[in-house]
């Protein structure tokens, strides 16, 4: 595999659709033409992963059980991994990824208090041990990014979700950032100019590109 | 956990649905009245369920990937089992179930040759350990059930699968049964009233009602 595999992370609110889009266009006007910039995300980013984001995300009276959440994010993963993220990377492009198992950690492990043994088994089966190459937190105060989802709409079932959850959340991307050195927290609580200014230099300091 | 929990196994065509529902009804007449009956399936056996099975087996042309596909089955099984079979078990009721875990190891892992381990990860996350009390496994040669499923209409995907591979999801249900002593099989090319005495007769044996 001789792409590179990025993601963003962040709670609901901390802006990653537009960093991950800025990060794009300013990624693919700097690499080198043979290289492509994909832009995907989780839940969603296959036919099938539409689906079950819809059986997820979709339903606020919706009484999905905790396992079945669980093993429903895992197929989503699964189908992205295999069909869309693994044959990108064997291009040698470079995927741009809005969510990954960082979330399935944080949302369902933190947050919901699922076990976290459990997680990782279903994390592991379903990417078959692939991870990133750089994981982008965009780290935001919870309260700031929920009044973010509110001012621009109807949130889904899992912003509906309480301010106490999205900050287990957040303790749970903080926990897995003082562990893992391949995820890197960036301050979200600023303007997205200066935002993106700090991505593309964690970029450059790659010198992947 | 004071109810009993009686699956149906089988490759396509063994004449399982119709072979559960005489059951039900003589198993409802038979049994002292506080006890009730439930006929449940998998996949399908809840509204989620049912959205994923149609995920899973309406689309011939879908490009459901084998983990992927392992997933969604454990996913429709973990919400079957926490809202349906272990509450009606708790309820002191019967349940009899058209397939459980074992086809998805004589299906995704005879069959596909799909890891079994992960198999068993996947299952055992799903259950939480939950298993039956009997399975009755109706054995048939596979030309002769597939003819059946031929007869009676528009195969779905998985029906469409070769014959080897329903020869090697027959291979793994014996094998299952040579494992498990909870499995009893029955030889499913006999007249439905003779394949149910028998059946009669193995829940009469077991003195459980």
């Amino acid at each position: 595999m001789s792409g590179k595999f990025i993601v963003f992370e962040g709670v609901e609110g901390s802006g990653k659709t537009t960093q991950i889009q800025q990060t794009a266009t300013w990624l693919q006007s700097w690499c080198s033409q043979d290289k492509t910039v994909i832009i995907t995300r989780e839940p969603g980013g296959t036919k099938l992963g539409r689906q079950i984001r819809q059986l997820l995300l979709d339903d606020p009276h919706s009484c999905v059980g905790n396992r079945a959440e669980l093993l429903l994010y895992g197929a989503d993963r699964a189908q992205h991994v295999e069909s869309v993220i693994k044959p990108q990377l064997d291009r040698g492009n470079i995927v741009l990824c809005d969510r990954f198992t960082d979330s399935t950690i944080a949302y369902q492990g933190y947050g919901r208090g699922f076990d976290r043994a459990e997680i990782d088994k279903v994390n592991q089966l379903a990417t078959g041990g692939l991870h990133s190459d750089l994981t982008l937190w965009l780290d935001l105060d919870v309260t700031v990014g929920l009044q973010r989802v509110l001012e621009r709409g109807k949130p889904d079932r899992m912003e509906q979700a309480a301010l106490e959850f999205h900050q287990r959340v957040r303790q749970g991307y903080q926990e897995l950032a003082n562990v893992y050195p391949r995820i890197v927290r960036i301050d979200a609580d600023r303007t997205q100019a200066a935002i993106q200014m700090e991505i593309q230099s964690i970029l450059i300091q790659t010198k992947w590109f």
